[in-house]
């Protein structure tokens, strides 16, 4: 159970519910956050009887806690929550957003090239990498702040929001600073110490799923950062790690749909990594698109056989603009999506 | 290297060539099949020359062997295989079928019910299982011969061909007897005494996919078939083996393209076993469809709280009806496929 | 709940059970098994009150179950089961064995040289593939009958028992005239029609693990043979399935922890398909026998490098002499276990 | 390919490096590590020639790239790797160490008390989780700075090294000056900026595996370490992901046994964290043992029932008694390792 304290709760009324839960026989675990305390529960045999404490001064809400996530779920949060990206781009429930670009930003001609691109062919946020998480030490890494210079140009001159990863506390200050969205990698999905940091960020966050995270993992991910103030959370499937040697990852659509109804938070896909294989990329966005996620994330290269990484999973040019028409064909059979 | 013989070769032709085979000092390995006769070529170290042995008499052909299988690759066969299942009935390239029908035939009335649903809905195939392989010899194991009867009365009164499963070679013998199309089930995708045994039927044969096969182990299992002579293969991807639990198993997308790329065979999708949730059936279908499979198979029931088996994944007759409409709109605004 | 019959009970008496059970607003499932029915009894919500049952004429047993295994299970029946292979040769508490053998039997001359290491190492039981379930239909399916009769000869010359397996029922039943032990191998783990036919033998049965079953699933299928009459059953894991390729599959020891405390059947292990790698048979047969397995199973041949399947991770003459002394070292200081 | 410039290197050398691979048609890919810096040659189709590169002032070495991976290789350094991490205790070839403690630092009693049992049962290292990286936000995180001054104390009071994990830059730096060896933690373990990190570190660091990484991932990671100039890196394979759930995850004893031969650094095993089930942590303690791992971690607790965190998969005090003897005995049976 969780004991949901008010705003302007006092450390007086905190305390005073931590001594009602001691009194009570069991375990108070207070859980600060940003804009106000939450108190847990533990120690408890079954269900615990919430109407001592709803009578307690400052206390907003008792939650029975069915599932091990809380604010995330649509059991305590109803309503689907849009992200509002920029003035014409929002991402969730009836808005649907093209993220695309190349894996990394190689050079201020290649961004600004791979971006009009992908504004010609109409997706909505520009991607690109700046701090490039790599297997190996001898990968290229990325171009660093360089790199996100390059992006706030491109925005400058598109008008495209853009996106990029971040690492660390240190870069996670940086791309906050330069980009319309904070990317928070697979690899880093449990990297609790940085979901705290995107917690007390006001800039949305795209956080992609570990891969090999159960949903409920993921939601937990989640809930760190929910939990922290920041509401701002889309989630991005990319597909899990299985025994399948013929992709490099199997996208679980079934983890999409399974979100739509349990989190009020927008849920979208990156087929490209999924899959790892360009000729997947546009049918597995369309199925996607048509099991109702709120987005896809792709990657495009102007010349994708000279690109230092990602390279074979990465659409060209013309396959973009044709994927773009396709998903709109698709969100205006189905009516209920529209493009954001 | 595989040499393959003419039809008409004979017995000595054979021979000349495994003499030849192991002069040039290799290993000859004489693969009778049903129709011909090839012979593979096995200790070589690197290709092997095919010019002397395609000068013998009798010999039809010299396949290099760049992959493991060989007569389902579109490599060795680049048109695209379509199935006559009956008259009006057709899966592969151009001709999308849905199957649809209870887990288990349970009595004369469900199944007629059933396959009343199923052909007012505009699906094409009913399928319904007579010899169930349960997991528990506790739980319902299906009527048996009784449950052929019932199916064979199913398209009698309603025209739709109907499918059921075969578990052993006995059960073939019946399944065959009284079914348009006989069906493998996962457990034994690589049960290869039964490959064999469908592979000297006329009758079309789903082969569903291992619950953790590779495509390539998949591939092979098909090829098992057809180097009996049986070419009307079905492909069924049903669901993988993963770590994840919100889903009863995770459908891999990547294998159907993979897949229909690969090979000639037409490539089916059975949402129903690949989710285990009836709420993720129609999405799942709709995903299958518009990537470019043949067909989907679905579980429905007139009264799924009152299934034996698989209730809890099977479609309620509204549903269904629904799901045929969503996935004519996309084969119509695919262009690419149309109903069989 | 599973309503156990005595075995003289009479058609009369079964139904009297039925009707009783449908009184009570049930479902009865009547499970006929060789020596006795039960009756399992379905549709309950929550748990059933025995004690009607019980007082029935000829009814054994009422048993609840809390697990979906019954026969199979300690719950049930808490001693241990030794399974009785020849007269020196025993499998179970107490009774550690050693399989060795080639994956196949290729001649009389490799089987003999084989078999005769196997002796002279100190190894208890002689295997070798007759009927080989092989991936690709080119490859060597094993020499059949003919190496069933060579594995009878071994026996003849040798005085070891032999170990084959079996891939369908015609199969099964020469299997079971010419070997002492019949292996149900990993594809048909789930291959329901066969485990039948097991649980109708008198011979022992090496149930080996399917490559991606729980434990189960696999305890389901013992049971599928207990339930027919055979308790001669041995548990095999042999690796399963997973994300890894340093290795073929991934030995699962915990499965085998689990197995010692949940079933009274005796469990070895088989580091040769776990591991695909000659160089980690030997350790991974060492951390078997420390941990409790009753046995292991391990892929031998004369010349590796000329077998006919399986080459790579067949161990050479010496490491098996090497090895069986290790694993007596072990035996010997855990006090516990002791060759049988 | 990679160029390894000598220590005392001059940028002008390094220049020079990379003027001739751009003349040789190639890109260079300085990769400046703490100690000396390498130059990756990209772009190369087939073979590199080494002979210009070799003749060039400051170039140490030429190491042609078989393995994506190569300063953690044997191939690279073939003499065992042995982490000295404090006068007494080593880790390596030759030097076995039993690590012990609970999951987490509660409070300064239950470290004390558990020291004193670690130390009274003969372990070497005591562990103690300062900061938890917990799945969920409302599980307790840990003591913080405040754990760490405890395992300070243990120190102090019993002479044990110890080892707590660090989960980001910041509580690496406290960690590092409070512990003997640094732990990056599972879910880290692709925390290319912490092991960087890492790296620039005195202290030997424990480097556990990704639930979902490969061996080469692994690998990789550690060579991230090694690149920025710390080699005392100890790997501790703790069980992956699979489908399996009668255990935590599942331990890869073949993971272990591949990086006993590819690289020169100790390795070691959590059967703990592998299995979560208290039952199997000494059996499989054995088991690693056996096959040659360096060296094993497990959570034991005062009071198991009464610990914050792990408690069902937590020794108690008995039970490490008699897991440190029975591995002593292993090891003197072996005779190939020793207790550091």
């Amino acid at each position: 159970m969780l004991i949901v304290m008010k705003k302007d709760a006092t450390q007086q009324d905190i305390e005073r519910v931590i001594r009602k839960i001691r009194q009570s026989g069991y375990e108070p675990r207070p859980i600060p956050g940003r804009n106000r305390t939450a108190i847990g529960i533990v120690g408890n045999i079954g269900a615990v009887e919430p109407s001592p404490f709803l009578n307690l001064p400052s206390v907003k809400d008792v939650i029975p806690v069915t599932k091990p996530y809380k604010l995330v779920s649509r059991e305590f949060h109803p309503e689907s929550t849009v992200v509002t990206v920029s003035k014409e781009v929002k991402i969730g429930e009836g808005h649907f957003a093209i993220i695309a670009g190349p894996c990394a930003v190689e050079s201020e001609e290649q961004a600004l090239k791979a971006a009009a691109m992908v504004k010609k062919a109409g997706a909505h946020i520009f991607r690109g990498g700046a701090y490039k998480p790599r297997t190996s030490p001898y990968s290229f890494q990325g171009l660093g702040l360089e790199g996100l210079k390059i992006l706030a140009k491109v925005r400058e001159e598109t008008g495209l929001p853009v996106v990029s990863e971040a690492i660390d506390h240190s870069v996670y200050d940086l791309v906050e600073d330069y980009c319309d969205i904070v990317q928070i990698g697979t690899r880093n999905m449990q990297n609790f110490s940085l979901l705290k940091r995107a917690g007390k960020s006001n800039k949305p966050v795209i956080l992609k799923r570990g891969m090999s995270a159960t949903v409920t993992e993921w939601l937990m991910a989640a809930e760190y950062i929910l939990h922290e103030g920041n509401s701002k959370i889309i989630l991005c499937e990319r597909g899990i790690r299985t025994f399948c040697n013929h992709s490099r990852n199997t996208l679980d659509l079934s983890a999409i749909l399974f979100l739509l109804k349990e989190t009020h938070l927008p849920v979208i896909a990156d087929p490209s990594h999924a899959s790892g294989r360009r000729e997947q990329v546009a049918p597995l966005s369309l199925a996607s698109s048509i099991i109702g996620a709120h987005g896809i994330m792709v990657e495009v290269h102007p010349d994708p056989e000279r690109a230092l990484s990602d390279g074979p999973q990465s659409l060209r040019p013309d396959d973009l603009s044709a994927l773009v028409k396709d998903v709109n064909k698709i969100l205006n059979t189905k009516q209920r999506n529209e493009p954001c």
